[in-house]
Order: C-alpha cells, then sequence, then structure tokens
C-alpha cells in the first residue's frame, strides 16, 4: 500500500468537517467528528471505517497517471457522502450501534442527527467545489454532477429499500435497482470521478465507471452471502443474521421465489436465532446459496474485465487490483 | 409583476423534481410534488409558498440586465434548499401541520421524511450545476459555492435553535447567529447568485448580497413581532403565539433580559393561550415590542440601503424594490 493514502485521506477529511469547528458550532462538529471515528468513547481505526470509497478515488486517479493529491478533494467528498447516508440510514432502520458504538441518533437525538448528516452532505458539496483550486472550472463541474447524480441514486435506493419492508411479494427484479442505488452508484462514481482527474478519455472513463458499480454489486452480493452463511450469522447467539433481521438481500429473495420450504417458514413470520441454522440449510438446500454465489461470480468477472480495460498504470494500478482481488475475496 | 415569472419558476421546479418520475419510484416523486403543493388534498396557490427566494434570484439577475430566463435552475435550486429544509424541519419539530396541510412525515412517516427532504437538496444541487448549459463553468462553480455555504449555515442556524431548546440562559446575542443561518443566508445567497448570474460586477454582487441578508433579518423580526402581537397570535384561541410555542424569539430574549415580570412569568414554565393577551401586554410595557420594532426599522434601513446601491435596472428593478417594500411592510 502506497503509505500515504489512508493518512491523507483522514487529514483531508479533517480539514473539510473543520468548516463547523467554530466557536459556537463546537458540539456540532464533535457530532461529525464522533461519527467519523475521530472521537468519544472507541474513537480510533477500527471505528473509522475502511476508506474503501477515497482509496478507489486516489488509486484510480493514480492509476491513470496522475498525482491523487490533487484529487484529495474529491475523495474526501465521497467519504462525506457515504458518512451522510450511514447516519440517515442509521435513524431510519432505528440501528442502535454502528461499528460497535452508540450511533449518532442515540447519542445526541434523531432531530440532531438528521441536522448531522445534512451537514456532511453539504460538506461534501463544498469539498468536490474546491477542486477548482487544482483542476479547469469545467471538470470540476462535471464531477460534482457525476457524484450529485450518484447522490439522487441513493436517496432512490433507499425509498426502494424502505418501501420494501412493507411488501411480501418482492421478486429478485425488485433486488437490483434498490443495490444499484445503495451500494453500487457510490463506488462507480468513486471510480468515475478518479478517472475523469486523472485525466482518463472517454473510453477510459467508461472503462473505471463500469469496474465500480460491478465491483459494488458484486461487493454487496457477497455481504448478503455472509449475512446468511457467514460465521457472525451462523453462531444463532446474536441477530447478526439477515434471517432474523428480516432483510430484503439476494438469497432471501431467490428462497421465497422458489416457494418451497424456505418461502413457506419466512411468511410465517419473525425467524428466531435458534432456528438460523436450520433456515439457511433449507435455503441453501433450494439452490439460494448457489444462485448467490453465481451472482457474486458472475458481477466479479464483470468488474475484473473492466478493470482490465481500463489499463491502471503504475504502483497505483497494482494497487488498485490488489484493492479489487481484496474486496472480492479473490485473495483468500 | 413580470406575468411569466411566476408560471416559470413553477415549471423549472416541477422539470427538475421530475427526475424522480420513473416507474420504480413514483411514490417517492409524489412525496416531493404534495410538499410543493402541487398534488394531494388541497394542492394549489396557497399550499405551494410564495417563491420569494426563487423571485429574488429572477429579479435580481433581470435588474442586473441580464435574461432571467437563463437563471431559471438556481432559482429552482434556491426554492430546493428552502424546502428540504423546511421537510427535515417539521420532523425536527414534530410540527403536524405547513400551510393547513398534513407534514409530509405526519403523511408517510419520518424515515421517508429524512429521504424525501435528502432528495430535495440533491436535486438543488443538480439544479444549479445545470446553470453550464448556459453559463461558463467558473460561474456555475462560483454560484454552486455560494449555495453550499449558505445550506452549511442553514444546518448551524438549526443547530443553534435546537441547542437553544434546553437552555434557559439564552442572551439577544443568541439570536443574531441563529436568525442569519435559518432566514437569512438562503435571501442573501439567492440575491447573490442572481447578480452573479446578471453579471454584476464585484461591488454590485456584495451590494444584492448585503441587501438579501438585510431583507432576512428584517423580514424575520418582523414575523417575531407578528408571532407575539399580530392578529392570529393575540386571539388565544390557537397555539399561534410564540409565547405558547415557546420559541426563542427577538421580543422573547430581550424580555428575558429586562428580568421583570414578564422574565418571572416566562421562567415559571409553559404559556396557557388563555395569558397570551395578559403576558404579551406585559412584554410590551418592559420594552420588548419597541425593541424589536426598532431592530425591524434598522436592517429595513439597512436593506433598502443596500438595494440602492446596487442599483436595480429597468422592469425588473422597480418590481424587485417593490418586493422589497412587499416584505418589510412599507407598502401598507
Amino acid at each position: 500500500m502506497i503509505p500515504e493514502l489512508l493518512p491523507a485521506i483522514e487529514s483531508e477529511l479533517q480539514r473539510q468537517v473543520a468548516r463547523l469547528d467554530q466557536p459556537r458550532t463546537r458540539p456540532f462538529h464533535e457530532m461529525l467528528t464522533y461519527h467519523l471515528g475521530w472521537t468519544g468513547e472507541g474513537a480510533g481505526h477500527e471505528t473509522a471505517g475502511k476508506r474503501i470509497r477515497p482509496l478507489l478515488v486516489l488509486l484510480t486517479t493514480a492509476a491513470c497517471g496522475a498525482n491523487w493529491q490533487f484529487a484529495l478533494p474529491a475523495a474526501a467528498a465521497v467519504e462525506l457522502v457515504h458518512n451522510f447516508s450511514l447516519v440517515h440510514d442509521d435513524i431510519q432502520d432505528n440501528s442502535p450501534k454502528r461499528r460497535g458504538r452508540p450511533t449518532l441518533w442515540v447519542k445526541w437525538g434523531a432531530p440532531m442527527a438528521i441536522n448531522a448528516g445534512d451537514a456532511l452532505f453539504v460538506i461534501a458539496t463544498q469539498a468536490i467545489l474546491e477542486l477548482a483550486q487544482s483542476h479547469p472550472a469545467g471538470s470540476v463541474v462535471r464531477a460534482a454532477a457525476i457524484l450529485s447524480a450518484t447522490c439522487l441514486e441513493l436517496t432512490r435506493g433507499q425509498y426502494l429499500d424502505m418501501s420494501y419492508e412493507d411488501r411480501h411479494d418482492l421478486a429478485v427484479e425488485d433486488y437490483w435497482p434498490m443495490i444499484a442505488g445503495k451500494t453500487a452508484a457510490l463506488l462507480s462514481a468513486g471510480c468515475h470521478i478518479g478517472a475523469l482527474l486523472g485525466g482518463g478519455d472517454e473510453s477510459k472513463r467508461e472503462a473505471y465507471r463500469a469496474f465500480g458499480h460491478d465491483l459494488g454489486l458484486a461487493f454487496q452480493v457477497q455481504d448478503d452471502i455472509l449475512g446468511i452463511w457467514g460465521d457472525e450469522a451462523m453462531t444463532g447467539k446474536s441477530t447478526a443474521s439477515d434471517l432474523v433481521e428480516g432483510k430484503n438481500s439476494l438469497p432471501i429473495l431467490y428462497g421465497i421465489r422458489q416457494n418451497g420450504k424456505f418461502a413457506a417458514r419466512w411468511k410465517r413470520g419473525d425467524i428466531q436465532p435458534a432456528e438460523v441454522n436450520e433456515v439457511a440449510q433449507t435455503l441453501s438446500d433450494e439452490g439460494g446459496y448457489q444462485y448467490a454465489q453465481e451472482q457474486a461470480q458472475q458481477w466479479t468477472e464483470r468488474a475484473l474485465h473492466n478493470l482490465e480495460a481500463a489499463q491502471p498504470q503504475g504502483q497505483a494500478g497494482r494497487e488498485l487490483i490488489g484493492l479489487a482481488h481484496k474486496l472480492l475475496k479473490r485473495d483468500q
């Protein structure tokens, strides 16, 4: 790993968020620094998140042959958008914990948390516009337009996710537009903007954009598999299983469509932690595991194919390929 | 009034919001059209709001001698930001009604309403970036930067307002930064962006920016006066009085500082509708009415002085002066 990247991302994020570090709004600033993992109980690397999205921006810029330092405001913007969506998501889902710590709304109440999420979003926009200090205004407008189109996709994905909660007739086809908005859009935007700032031509930008999109879908399907058959989900001791949470994940939607034993159990009501092993086995017997694996495999291949087409260069290029393999669990 | 302005604003807003008018997100689109006063029970002119902010943008552009039509996306952006803040504000304040109709969160629940507010904000950003179709990219970046700096002011004002709820030691000095963020910032940004798009030079842009700011403060102080001594507030039949709502308005903060009969009653707990006349009279006797009137007067004069310095031209210029007088109750 290029050792400067992660520290540079953290300090750029801190610089952007410092816009609120003013006499009357110190406690407001603290809500953001708490959420970003820098302050409060349990602060530190573990709670800060992996910064995958800004890493993708910087590595893409560098893999196009440009200096990643000039893309830092865009990297921060993408990470801030991600965190804005997490803060509002936690309120919407009534989630008490994130990365092992109380969520922002639990600590400061929902009204303050809504406002803190809004501020993260505003600062993301301010960050991307700061690119004007080192890029032509035309590129800045394009980067900002990519980011805001992505934000609209996020709200569409979030709308679909919430609207699905009341529905029992969901099909596998309802899954992809939700995930495209909630997960793939921002990874795709990060790579797209990175390539734009890196000076990539039209076809290179498109290859990186598609790589980010496919990576996001592959990553989410994998996450769905782990949410049912991963170690944590299978212990049955917690609510870590998507079966208990009643999540609209790909294997579950597939299982419902089979209209077999799994679907019958699913429709009977909440699945208890004690049953997760049995229900997971039923879903697996009815093809849910294999179907999801095939989908993850397909999107992974498309992602790696698009990354190859983008011809990533130099050390950053090798690291980008490494990061993709790591996210796609190809390094284990 | 230039008759084309209001219809042009509505159709531009509809065009911008139509980004969500797609098969899977029709009900999501409907949340926005409901809030904007176009659909649902009670839809129509009364519920749509007065569109003061976009009118200020367009009139300023035209009063600088440019074609207001090219500023339409900016006008829509400013109105969308205003409405984003209203939607989130209503959730934060637990307000059941807005312009006589159930608020968005009452109809669709807080999680959906948070997301709908987010979408309004995203679309505002997309709208302002669309200026690139008719303006140089450098101007677009500047306009977008003005708007997003203003949005940060909005979140700061909102933070202050919410943080004041638990405090009993507020001073008049705490009032201005809250109002500057919540009310003046967006009016100021509208005029500033209008002047920028109208091709105004540095001093003209600054005069319009200051005009919008002072207009916002004068307008808010007047609103505070009406919230205690206006007809609706004095009937005592509803919770229309800021005294009953316990709002941190300017006359109230002034009254608390006097530490007299009003302050003693205020500190004793919630004021009941039946007492509003008596308490309003006490506050007036202790100088709260006169103080607020003087402040409104001062900001009004500054606003009109700055507007004069901006030398608004033509019919739009006359209408801008007329709109300012109307907002500042100088036409009655």
